[in-house]
């Protein structure tokens, strides 16, 4: 069968189950012949000594799970790369898996990483107290909720960032360079907390300037089809918009495509910003501006929390931390135009 | 412990560890109430069937190891989630791992998947015969390369794109264009047969070119740094060049940051063709044209492989495969300008 025991060993090199684990953990007394011929078969044939029998004894597997919504998302891409190096400089395995921003796919995965041994999880979390969110809790292994966390669940610490300095800062920006009228795309389909409390950010720092009017945040909340973000957009331009904010980078990455093919001149006709600082948004003319979350950071936080749970026997929980947006000015900003009357 | 047993749900519930079994397995006779407690008890206390155990009884995990080199590049990012996608269809678990294209990661992830109870991996190997790759072949595990193969090693079927009909529809095009002089970027240290083969087909494609003489090919070799990409633009543009193909797409997201800093025209002073359909080249303005690899068809075909692999109860290994890829012409690509003398 696939998997090589102790006892193919033993039946191929000829000796005794005993004398190979003896040879394995280098106790006992045996010619060097026999011990060569042991460690050659054991090369041979591939055997690896059984993880979970080895987690038994040490208690540790070094294995961490990992759980992201969508690496085609190139945020989560950078941010799962970022914990996973974190992860094996300090002498971690990773297995990562994805929900596909759908919970029934999350608890797919979290089921079968309940089966598998792992000494922790650090989870991007779908929005709602699931019954694998809850199953995984119940386990009581060390977890640590990255990016995203799950309302209502107050067990699980969290490193996540606060998404009101990053767009006051961009709403001040706009608001200098004399825009009126600032879209705004939500996405509630997400269920997300996060997502969704950017946009109560962004309406609040939209209140907090006095040289903005009523009906000046224009808001409209669209989901990851073509068709919903063409909608969205399209409301936008008949609102009158001259700026649009996108709360989740994938819905900008579409309408910079449609603004591109309405030959609406980004930077000029219109500003935009988008949550996420991702690479495709520094190779675009001209450069996208973002609200920046700094994954890195906050991937290196939620590993270091991890790890100091796992370290601590008393098994207390981190404190969860809340790491600033920052708002980072590039070429897709500038003033509006004047239309020419 | 962090791992609740069957053990822990008989004592909590105040029953039998034979009555906890035999009620999980719909067996037995035991009062509503009585089932009702063993059966909250578990859900309360997130009980998960040992997928071990349970993988001895059945022989399957439903549970597949995937390794790819690096989720921050795109081409990998779609590859592997089109092949999460398509098994999660057919009814498998995925647990995904990273070599950050270095051998010694490849074969450190190797090592912690074959601690794990999986039915079977999909690898997108690097280059060379390492340690990692021969323990994973000498487990006998149902295994398939897609992507890249590994030279020397005939035992694993594969699935990887042939370069020469793309690559040869992509020099005829630059040629009826009018471009004499074409530089190539070849990217060696990966050592992937795969991509080292590109430059090859690039070679012979040129050859077969009856209006390119000699020195028309200009081929430099780069790796992941910066400064060995910006060397090998600089040496491309004074060998007067007047277009670039690259064999691995990161070095040309590079080098168009590069050329757009030195306020290079692409498609009119520069025409560029990377490999791969990523969703950055689509985006940027001129789009850049692209040798397709079908990254999407590979992954199905990969999975396909497998699982036919994993049915077959005599263990008979697939049949490789070569998908070949195709030019798609787009805005980055046209005459080359003639400077007015």
């Amino acid at each position: 069968m696939a998997y090589v025991t102790i006892r193919d060993i033993a039946h191929k090199a000829g000796v005794s189950i005993a004398a190979v684990s003896q040879i394995l953990h280098g106790k006992g007394r045996f010619s060097d012949e026999t011990r060569e011929l042991v460690l050659n078969t054991v090369r041979e044939m591939g055997y690896v000594p059984d993880q979970r029998a080895r987690a038994m004894r040490s208690a540790q597997t070094k294995t961490i799970g990992l759980l992201v919504p969508d690496l085609r998302n190139p945020y989560f891409a950078d941010l799962v790369s970022s914990m996973e190096d974190e992860l094996y400089a300090r002498g971690y395995s990773t297995l990562i898996g994805t929900s596909a921003e759908t919970v029934e796919r999350q608890d797919a995965f979290i089921g079968n990483l309940l089966g598998q041994r792992i000494d922790g999880a650090i989870v991007v979390p779908q929005g709602v107290n699931s019954p694998g969110v809850q199953s995984l809790i119940a386990r009581e292994l060390p977890l640590v909720f990255v990016d995203r966390l799950v309302s209502g669940v107050d067990s699980v610490p969290f490193v996540v960032s606060d998404p009101y300095p990053g767009i006051r800062e961009a709403v001040s920006e706009l608001v200098r360079l004399g825009h009126r009228h600032i879209g705004f795309v939500s996405h509630s389909s997400l269920g997300s907390f996060n997502v969704n409390e950017r946009e109560a950010a962004f309406r609040s720092a939209v209140a907090q300037e006095a040289q903005l009017g009523q009906g000046a945040a224009v808001v409209v909340d669209c989901d990851s089809t073509y068709v919903s973000r063409k909608a969205g957009l399209d409301h936008l331009l008949k609102a009158g918009v001259t700026a649009i904010m996108c709360a989740y980078s994938p819905d900008m990455i579409t309408m910079i495509g449609l603004l591109h093919d309405r030959g609406i001149d980004i930077g000029g006709e219109m500003s935009v910003i988008s949550f996420d600082d991702i690479a495709v948004f520094r190779l675009l003319t001209p450069q996208i501006a973002i609200i920046s979350q700094q994954a890195e950071d906050m991937g290196r936080q939620g590993v270091d929390m991890l790890l100091d749970m796992i370290a601590d026997e008393d098994r207390s929980r981190g404190e969860s931390r809340y790491v600033p947006t920052s708002f980072v000015q590039r070429g897709s900003v500038g003033a509006p135009l004047r239309r020419v009357p």
